[in-house]
């Protein structure tokens, strides 16, 4: 079922209905923990979280104190030395994953990169199995990995992700939720696919942490990433995360190595030799400016349930689906994301021949969203400061766009946006 | 010869004479532009360089208004996709490099690892010559990539690098400052001589970037990388950099690629094909904080002359030699460091049988250096900010810590200074 706040919603539904189950929402009250603009519909969290007031604090502290006074000895005395371990049992509940298996630092391209080699290294199996229409970078990465080590990186529809895999394969590699339609895999049975084969599960997490409740334990999941700047609010290229299950740790010893993953960095040891546990996926030090605002962020999180967080976003994409549906009807547009709960995470897709004018056109009526090529507006919805009001705003001002054909040229609008 | 400001020194040195030099420095204002705890003596500007003033405005205006404010569309409007470029182009002059060949992006090893494979991944010749007196991380970072790519990483003591270089060299990868004792390589002859058997140089610039004049491109250096928080004081866990000559840039394509790389990030096409020039080496979005900072750091170098910053570092070193020599002979100590102003960097490395216990024991009087495995005292001159009072002041304390036999067991000085 789809839950909508705080009862079932009129058909169709109006104004005053959204502005009680904003009064209805338990969330209600995190928003205040974001600073967001007066009069903004931000719908482009699912692409650069909002910025979380604490961190405009935490950032200062750390900028001015732990570095300008503090200097060299925070590395010890401002815990800035434990941050990537520390942090990552932080965010460890998030995904649903126990203690030492979550280590913040990088990029999420770099911690895939990271991770497909230590696998790929040392299986006697050549094949990565992914799909064609992941996040390019995923792509990039997996490909540039595969001819390195002399791999084959096999890409395939979504269609055909099962029968791709054979006992050839070593590694399946996806994304949780789709960049483009929102669509959501299921997590748990494409691990198990991947099990059926003897390959391991490799999930790129970026448009769900924060989003949508994750169980990477006891789904049997083998390896994520992530990254820190999407629903966790990390700010603007923030700390990346990886994970591996303990189960793994021992044996997976990535070749993309540095001194902070040593079992002893500071022997100065000639020989590498892997730190125990998930520290030896370390390389190098952290950024601890981005450090800590990913703090500030994630300490929102700990108020709240992700199964809390989950429900109201589902509630403000099925209000936003009805809506457009309601109010835009016969505009051209295509629903790209799957009604069905299950199957999608946190945002709304909406395929139409001049998405990129209409996109355009909104953020000059202060709705945030963004085009995806070739005809994807896609909206994203943070459950932790997104209203439904806001939900309301987007589609009146969506349907204002929409009546005014002009600006259905995306051409027109292109020129409008940049004079 | 050494120069030491303002005139030549009197032998031994006394405090006026400091007193003096600091007032005939044309480089002490820019002391005022760093925040330095009162009455510290800061001596590990080559470990975390200190905080410049301007970063703690610039990051918050990064994180309360191009973030918090602009979200989304700062990427474009404040200049953040540039930004890895355009910090790389204002951070060549101090490399000694043209436009175009510098990109600040990742950390230092990752860096390695990507230049490295892009390398090796390529060139018949399958050895990868460096020294074993190399920092830890360049030589696990080195190890694990010659694992996976079936090369051989040759690890031979600093004296015997030139015989090492033959016809099965592809890279010549050696740190341009030693982090321990402070020596310098000529980094020109050194690449001369991997060009000389037809293998690739290239450095680690750690230790020298912001301290001793660089020049890259005269110097026809293949391949540099280095960090951003030690002389260029860009903040802990600041973005590092890495340089590929123009000449080389249409050829390297490395397999640790990711989407800002792509010719067109945008098009988010199923097929990587690398950008044109120095680009393509980018993997992910920076981390914007960091960025912040650095930049508010590099603004600094812009009003000085490299080759100013390098007579004041070689008399600030010299002076301490002198000092030291002059006010604690007979304590055991042994210049590590070459006394050849050609042969150091920034830095003095005091050789001590109680190096850990005489370093803790300056940190409790407020002098800061640090210890490095196995007797190493370190002392880095920061020549931005350290005055010649600051060597007189260290060296006074240090005479004192010697003079205090109890101090030079370093057991006994542990434990006083963990409780």
């Amino acid at each position: 079922v789809e839950s909508i706040p705080p009862s079932r919603a009129p058909q169709p539904i109006d104004r005053e209905w959204c502005v009680a189950a904003d009064a209805a929402d338990p969330l209600a009250p995190l928003r205040s923990r974001f600073q967001i603009p007066d009069g903004l519909v931000y719908l482009d969290g699912n692409s650069l979280g909002a910025l979380p007031v604490a961190a405009l604090e935490r950032v200062d502290r750390v900028v001015r104190h732990e570095w300008g006074d503090g200097l060299i000895a925070s590395w010890m005395q401002a815990g800035w030395m434990d941050q990537t371990l520390r942090l990552g049992d932080k965010l460890a509940p998030l995904l649903g994953a126990g203690a030492g298996q979550v280590l913040i630092c990088d990029t999420t391209t770099i911690n895939l990169q990271r991770l497909l080699t230590a696998v790929l290294e040392r299986s006697p199996r050549r094949v990565v199995v992914t799909q064609k229409e992941n996040f390019h970078t995923d792509l990039y990465a997996a490909s540039g990995v595969a001819r390195m080590l002399g791999a084959e990186l096999r890409v395939v529809p979504r269609a055909e992700l099962a029968p791709a895999l054979d006992d050839s394969v070593s590694v399946l590699m996806l994304t949780h939720v789709d960049y483009r339609t929102g669509e959501m895999h299921d997590l748990r049975k494409l691990t198990e696919a991947a099990h059926a084969v003897g390959a391991m599960a490799l999930w790129d997490l970026c448009h769900s942490v924060g989003a949508v409740p994750l169980a990477l334990d006891d789904d049997e999941v083998d390896l994520a990433v992530g990254c820190g700047y999407k629903y966790l609010n990390g700010g603007p290229g923030a700390p990346a995360f990886l994970y591996v299950a303990a189960r793994h740790q021992a044996r997976l010893d990535s070749p993309l190595r540095g001194w902070l993953g040593h079992r002893e960095p500071f022997a100065f040891a000639l020989e590498y030799a892997p730190a125990d546990g998930i520290r030896r996926h370390q390389v190098s030090s952290p950024s601890i400016l981005g450090m800590a605002a990913l703090e500030a962020a994630l300490d929102v999180f700990a108020e709240v349930e992700m199964a809390e967080l989950r429900e109201k976003s589902l509630g403000l994409t099925a209000t936003f689906m009805d809506l457009v549906e309601s109010r835009c009807a016969g505009s051209g547009f295509r629903l790209a994301t799957p009604r069905d709960p299950q199957r999608r995470g946190s945002q709304v897709a909406l395929a139409h021949e001049h998405a990129y004018g209409v996109v355009r056109a909104l953020i000059e009526r202060g709705v945030v969203g963004d085009f995806r090529t070739p005809d994807i507006a896609r909206f994203g919805f943070a459950p932790l400061y997104i209203r439904f009001i806001d939900v309301w705003e987007a589609v009146e001002r969506l349907a204002g766009v929409l009546a005014d054909s002009a600006h259905l040229d995306g051409r027109h609008v292109v020129r409008a946006a940049v004079t």
